[in-house]
């Protein structure tokens, strides 16, 4: 397999560089047959980069930028005047055919605005998707999508979202024919609104999708499903909910530390798993969320991102390069659309 | 306070009559100030009543009813051939004035079906909502509607909602101007789709109302708002994605009890907290959960309620009907809709 080259938004992230570069120190030392583009002020990545052997270095590349698309900053505002930051470098380093992929911690809504932009999506996909997996009892991993890249969804859209999902649940994790599922308020076919609906019938209609009808948000987490398709509004405020839910029981667990011998030790045991739950499950926190169906691959790395969470994105970019998971889902889209002719 | 009259459906439920009648007892034990009108299979009934003394007997009528909705029925077959059914008969007790609340542990949609074709909505009113309220870190009551009962829903649908809760958590949690909240992707004013950001308009435009705009799936179990608002989708899907996840950390901290002393002693004392936490959460199991917005007053307990849900769900009938909470709500929306001219 020749080199992979992954573009890195050095600059993104609550916890600025310096986090981020310890991630990127641990990537360069380990995926030692990949190329990094560091996308940031120099002046910031080269101390970094002093540490590294002859070889390392060899395989790093520092692309400054002036400027930085602020955490706070307007989508459109970013698009307009931050022309020269490192987000928008990273994903023209991915549209340039430079890089193989792309990952940032930066401003969420500005990555998507620029990387819709700069990448535009696939034939046959109307609009990109984010995309993370969930956990289950049975530890397979549930895919899904849109947690809110676009909270205004027709079904056409739903239904590719479906195609997406299931070539991504195929790639990463290895599953055949993954199990497509529409999120629903009831499993019965009279249950649901007009959108959900026809999307039902657009997959009903489509062959080479393993598609299982209806779920509803308590499959979410049980093994039910590979791919949860839902539109970004709700996708969103469902994810959310659960991140709230998760702080609730955490805050309550914490409160029995203040109680009996029992209790605190108790909590003292419970909290790191209840943290791990809610961490898997907190949508600002999920890491190595992609932003799918671009001609391209961009990962989004949570703002708050650890270094260790960091590296995550980094390892999933690989893996969706290798994968080749953009021209997969292009091929897919074609089959499916062709059979529906 | 003249006597009030809550009429039963004694025969909902997935545990059928004797859960339902337990919990019945107690109410007539304890709620010396009250009549109830049982409907329900006499034969089922009768023995349970042989118990009571002769004053509490005074406080109870049976009406016999030949028909039970069973809890897969579709809603719309119910409605057409189920005229004897206990659950249309503690109805049609509110419709005539017989009785001033109605309770039901039956069939959710057909409960909702029946309740809005016989009770019909208040004026100004389009749609009736499920709105129940979700625990919090400091111990409000934070009411979330809709929660399915309508998954279809306009702009002005949804500020009919806020008005409605707006009643209710005044009413009931004696909250003075109780903050009002539309549940939204994100809290800037850019953020929604177009029946949301429209809804937005309508509360910003209306007097009499505490309206705090946006706040996201997290703030449900926070103190940011006293009542939020969603379109029975969103609701639906939020509160059943909840209850997934709260099963999940149950599933998961079950595992520890396989491990270590320590975990083992743990998972005991977690266990409780936890179900505790779920039992709030899960959607199917909210007890008392109100069906607001039509002409009289219909609660619905989980179909798998226990005795002490059951006994919950007619003392908070009991409270709607003294606080006259359909009375308000209509009173409530003249003003705001007045005002609006």
């Amino acid at each position: 397999m020749s080199k992979l080259t992954i573009a890195l938004d050095i600059m993104g992230g609550d916890h600025g560089p310096p986090v981020i570069l310890s991630a990127v120190q641990k990537a360069i030392h380990t995926l030692t047959d990949t190329h990094f583009m560091l996308c940031g002020d120099e002046s910031v990545i080269q101390p970094a980069l002093e540490k590294l052997n002859a070889d390392e270095q060899a395989r790093v590349t520092v692309i400054h930028c002036e400027q930085v698309v602020e955490m706070g900053e307007a989508p459109t505002s970013a698009l307009r005047n931050k022309k020269q930051s490192s987000m928008r470098r990273a994903l023209e380093l991915v549209q340039s055919g430079e890089a193989d992929a792309c990952v940032s911690a930066g401003n969420t809504g500005a990555l998507l605005t620029m990387a819709f932009y700069l990448l535009k999506t696939l034939p046959g996909i109307d609009r990109p998707a984010l995309v993370s997996d969930m956990p289950t009892a049975t530890h397979h991993r549930v895919f899904l999508l849109d947690l809110g890249a676009n909270v205004n969804c027709t079904s056409e859209t739903l239904f590719q979202y479906g195609v997406m999902g299931s070539v991504l649940a195929e790639q990463i994790s290895g599953i055949k024919n993954p199990r497509v599922a529409l999120l629903n308020v009831g499993e019965e076919d009279i249950k649901g609104n007009a959108q959900v609906k026809y999307a039902d019938q657009l997959f009903r209609n489509a062959s080479g999708l393993n598609y299982i009808g209806y779920v509803e948000g308590d499959d979410i987490f049980t093994d039910h499903a590979d791919v949860v398709v839902t539109d970004g509004f709700t996708g969103n405020i469902a994810l959310k909910s659960c991140e709230g839910l998760a702080k609730l029981v955490i805050h309550e667990v914490k409160r029995l530390t203040q109680a009996s011998f029992f209790s605190r030790m108790m909590a003292r045991i419970a909290l790191p798993l209840l943290k791990n739950v809610y961490n898997r499950v907190n949508p600002d926190q999920y890491n190595g969320a992609s932003l799918l169906g671009l001609r391209g691959i961009v990962i989004k790395s949570h703002g708050n991102a650890s270094a260790d969470a960091f590296y995550y994105a980094i390892l999933q970019s690989k893996q969706e390069a290798e994968m080749k998971v953009p021209e997969k889902i292009k091929s897919k889209i074609e089959t499916v659309l062709l059979e529906q002719l």
